[in-house]
This record gives C-alpha cells, sequence and structure tokens, in this order.
C-alpha cells in the first residue's frame, strides 16, 4: 500500500460513499470532492428553513472516511418520529457548525475530527447555488435538484443544458486536489442531479482534462426511471464529458455480469435497467474501457428502521471496485 | 493542585455548570451528579416525542467539564428558527446518542469523547420518571418538572413531599463516587425542582451522611418568585437536609456581599430576592458557616440570540467560589 498515494473522488453522496469505502484500504490521502446541488429531503428542509449550504452528500462522504463506527453510527442515525422525523443527526450537526462557525469549510473540518476522518471532503463549491435544467429549444426549464430529480423527461435529457444559478464558483482546494492527484474516479450517481451538477461547475474540467493524474469514471449499474433509459455505458460517459465540456476521461469502468434474475425483474418492475455495452460501442471512443463483474452482495441493510428491514438493491462490490481502480494507476 | 483530588457536584444544569467550572483548574477528578427530574423546554420536547432521559442539565455538565471551546460552542448552539428552533444542539446530539446506543449512560461516554470531557457526568438515576409535588394534608397534587416550575405554590412548600414517580433507583456509580470523594457540593439551584429531585431519591441522603468526604452546600444567591420567597440561608440549608432524609451538610457557603442596587432593583421588580442570613439564624446548627462576597461580574451574555445581548444577572464568582470550596478540604 502506498501511503500517500493521493486519489480524489467525485460525485454526489451514495456513489461517493462505495467509491471512498472500495479506495480506503489502499490510501490514507482520500479526497472526496462533493456535488452541492441537492435541494430534496432533510437537507431541502434544513436549507430551506436556514439557509444553509446542503449536508446530505458531504455527510455520507465523511461517514465513509471516518474511523469511529460509534460516531459513524451517530452521524447516520435518522430520527423516526417528532419534530425531528426524518432527518439525519449528520445533517444537524453540519448545519449546527455551520451556524456556530459561519462557514462550511469550517464546518466540515470539525465534523471531520468528530467523526475522525482519515482524508478530505470538499464542496465543489461553497456558493448557496440551485440546479436549472432548461430545453432551450422547447423553452422549457426546469428549476430546483429535487424538481428534476423526480421528473420523468419529456424531452432529450442529451439535448438539455444544466447549470448553476447563480453561478458557481468552484472551491479552488477542490481544483488544487484534481491537479495534484494521482488517480481521480468520477463515482457512480445521477447523472442530471448529482455528477453533473459538480461537473459544469466552470474549471472542473479544464481540472480534469489538464491534470497529470488518469481519470476514470465508474458507470452506473442501472438506469433511472424517466431520465436515462435506454442509456448504454457510452451514453453515460458522453454526458459526463459533455458537463465536463471537453474529453477528461481515461478510463470509463462498467459491469458486465448479471444480476440475479429475480433482482434484475424488481428493478424492471420500477422502470430501471442494467446499464450495458452494446457490441461495438466503444469502436471509437478516445477512452479506455475496463469490464468485469463488479457487483456486490444483493442484500443490503437499510439503516433508519424500527426493526432493520434486508432488502436487495444492486450495487458495487467494494472489493472489486478497489482492487481494480487501483490497478489503473501506473506504477512508478 | 492535587491532580487526583476527588470532587463531586450534585446539582441541575446552571448551578452546577458555575460549580464545576469553579472547581476545574483544581483537579482533573470531578464528578457531576444530574438530576433527571427535567421536562421542561427543549428537554421535555424531546423525552415527549421520543421517549428519552432528560439531557438538558446533562448537557450543560458536559460543557462545563469540556477541553474543546470549538465543540462548546456547538453543544450550547440553540436553533432559532424552523423545525428545530428553541433545541439546543446538545439535547439533539444526546438523544440521538441514546436512540443508537440505547443506553443513556453510554450516551454521555460517547459525547463525553466528542466534548473532551475531563472529569465525569452521572445521572442521579436512569430511569425514566417525573417529579411530583403534593401536600398530603391539603390533597393537592403537582405533576411534572414544568408545572411546578412555574407554580407558585399556594400552600408552604417546606409541608410538601417530593417525589418521582415511579420510584427511581439510584444510579449506584454516582452513590459509589460520593463515597470514594474528598469533597462533595451541593450547587445552587432550584429547591422543588431541580436539588430536591434528586436528594429525595433513596440512597442519596445515606452516602451523603456516610461519606469521609466534607459536604458543602452552596447557597442560592436569589429567591424563587412564589416558591422560595422569604426564605433564608438556614431555611434553604434546611430543605436540603429535609429532602436527602437526615443531617448531611458539613458547610454551608452563602454570599453576603450586596450587588449593584440598580441589579438587585431588577430582581426586586420580578419577586426575586436576595437570600441573606438574619442575625442568629446558626445558633443552633450543626454545619459549619461559610460567608463571603461570592458575587461576580454581573454582565452575562446571553447565548442563542441573533445579536449578542447584554443581561444582567446575579451571579456566582467562579474564581472566588473556587477557592473557598477548595480550602475546605483537610489537609493530608
Amino acid at each position: 500500500m502506498r501511503d500517500r498515494l493521493k486519489i480524489v473522488v467525485i460525485g454526489g453522496g451514495t456513489g461517493s460513499f462505495t467509491v471512498l469505502s472500495a479506495l480506503k484500504p489502499y490510501t490514507h490521502d482520500l479526497t472526496a470532492i462533493v456535488s452541492m446541488a441537492d435541494d430534496g429531503g432533510s437537507t431541502g428542509v434544513l436549507r430551506d428553513e436556514l439557509g444553509v449550504l446542503p449536508p446530505g452528500d458531504v455527510r455520507q462522504c465523511l461517514v465513509a472516511l471516518s474511523e469511529s463506527p460509534k460516531i459513524r453510527d451517530l452521524f447516520n442515525y435518522r430520527f423516526e418520529e417528532g419534530t425531528f422525523g426524518g432527518h439525519s443527526f449528520g445533517n444537524i450537526l453540519l448545519t449546527a457548525l455551520e451556524k456556530v462557525t459561519g462557514n462550511f469549510s469550517e464546518a466540515i473540518e470539525t465534523a471531520s475530527e468528530i467523526l475522525r476522518v482519515d482524508g478530505r471532503v470538499l464542496p465543489a463549491t461553497l456558493d448557496n447555488v440551485r440546479l436549472r435544467m432548461s430545453w432551450e429549444d422547447e423553452s422549457i426549464t426546469l428549476s430546483g435538484e429535487r424538481v428534476i430529480d423526480a421528473d420523468h423527461f419529456a424531452n432529450d435529457p442529451r439535448k438539455a443544458q444544466l447549470s448553476l444559478e447563480p453561478t458557481a464558483t468552484a472551491n479552488p482546494t477542490a481544483l488544487a486536489a484534481i491537479q495534484e492527484a494521482d488517480l481521480v474516479i468520477i463515482a457512480p450517481g445521477d447523472l442530471y442531479t448529482s455528477i453533473g451538477p459538480l461537473l459544469v461547475i466552470d474549471g472542473f474540467g479544464q481540472a480534469l482534462s489538464s491534470t497529470a493524474a488518469k481519470v476514470a469514471y465508474v458507470c452506473n449499474l442501472v438506469t433511472k426511471k424517466g431520465q436515462t433509459e435506454g442509456f448504454s455505458v457510452a451514453t453515460h460517459a458522453a454526458e459526463v464529458e459533455r458537463f465536463a465540456g471537453m474529453p477528461v476521461l481515461d478510463y470509463v469502468l462498467y459491469n458486465n455480469a448479471e444480476p440475479m434474475a429475480e433482482l434484475a425483474e424488481k428493478y424492471r418492475a420500477e422502470n430501471a435497467f442494467i446499464v450495458n455495452a452494446p457490441t461495438n460501442e466503444f469502436e471509437s471512443t478516445h477512452y479506455e474501457v475496463v469490464s468485469g463483474d463488479f457487483l456486490g452482495q444483493v442484500a443490503a441493510r437499510e439503516s433508519g428502521d424500527e426493526l432493520p428491514v434486508t432488502r436487495s438493491f444492486i450495487r458495487h462490490d467494494e472489493a472489486k471496485l478497489g482492487k481494480t481502480l487501483t490497478s489503473l494507476i501506473p506504477n512508478e
């Protein structure tokens, strides 16, 4: 293990959590750069009521990098009833810290101390912004991450512009982390509400394009109903580069294993399909393709229920992902 | 400084905070034993909605013993608006920890780690109890700490019985701490809603009476409207021993300095008067009396306001209190 291998993971909450957990055994220099457009759920209520920056995705990345199982459980705890019902404790903590310090970066630093985080979590921007998705030809505009997330697009999203209002300034520390990295991973995540809103911030495309680090995109396992139905692996990768505004990918990783029939059926019933790569789809692409069986255990325990319920999910396997991703770093 | 001087402070929130802060420079072995009858304000909402033990007074003692100013500010932060309006962050944290661990003692231990607490905070009981105050002759019963706290007693409170429902079992760790102490301080605090509800728990009187430690009561500075109006120092001390069920005090400390006229007038306007000791009142008492100027700075800053407001309070001076209290410990 090269202790000071510098790895940067770019994304939102859940996908980054998986990739960070996958890479944690390989380095003590992990940096998560987090999308800041979220305005749904507990995060949305805290933003609306208290004017803070979105804590949810940041919390998930902090938890992934925490060395204290006890405090991790505390951060993930979601109140079930009463005034606080639906709020996760970590979100409340980040909100209180932002109020006390008056500064989201300082809030993250103090939360990192409390959680004994091994690594860094950096917001992609420190501006208070809202996501916007517009189809100029159609004069259609969707406003707010929560709205866009719930939408079933009437028009081809590949023709839509994503933007942040007001225009966001990239966090310079995040851009510097990309420049200094040995490996940058773009985590799986919703294209139009998580990965896209980060990559469209001015400066990220340029940083990803100019860094000496290898840049790898871990493609989503399943499509999102009404948004990316029918998207192949290459379509996902093309959207990533469209948001970045230029070619940035050295590698695209995708899973080629089939999930259990019963599980795939359950997803199909909700209009979510396995993302696959039709023959010849990478013939003219500039990036290298790495495919393999990256499927994880099908049973994931959902936290936050009174009685823990075991539900089945199609998820990446952390061990397989970590091994393959670190193999992409050229040996010195 | 005798590093391992064992000092125990018994009380509720605010009074214990003052005494703990006063004694902190003198030892690294401070234990706070905390009254568990509170059911008002933020604490009351959390108890009612989530069935947890009362966090408020515990939080104040933890904060007093914290070595981290940054985390202390976080714990004391009170949300001003929205869903969380009126709740202090430390209360939310203790509640979440109790939910995660299923155990209030463990919640306090983890909170102590987060706050880098130098010392221990022990609940007087781990039972979920409600305070009751009854005048048997009058067939009057008041139920709940919040109700009793707000009441202006129609009858002499010295004739009332305080009890906890259901009957509380003393925390054995708290009783052991009293037995092993070099000095035990009963902090100033509301007689009928803070100090009394702790001392009436079976076992505390016996522990205070049998410990080899000196036991000192720091008498309140002012009376409480509709509750202890007209009570002298000796009356306060007599009520403390009535709750304990036996003579327990070696020393009674009281302030004999006059606050600024303007400030005293402000208190008088709210029917709160300086507690004083009429001539000869200690002639037949079994405890030693220590009087002096224990008044603190009159200006205290109130936290939790958007714009900090400077209000004047009659408060104990921590430095004067600490010096006098530690002088009560016999030299070895």
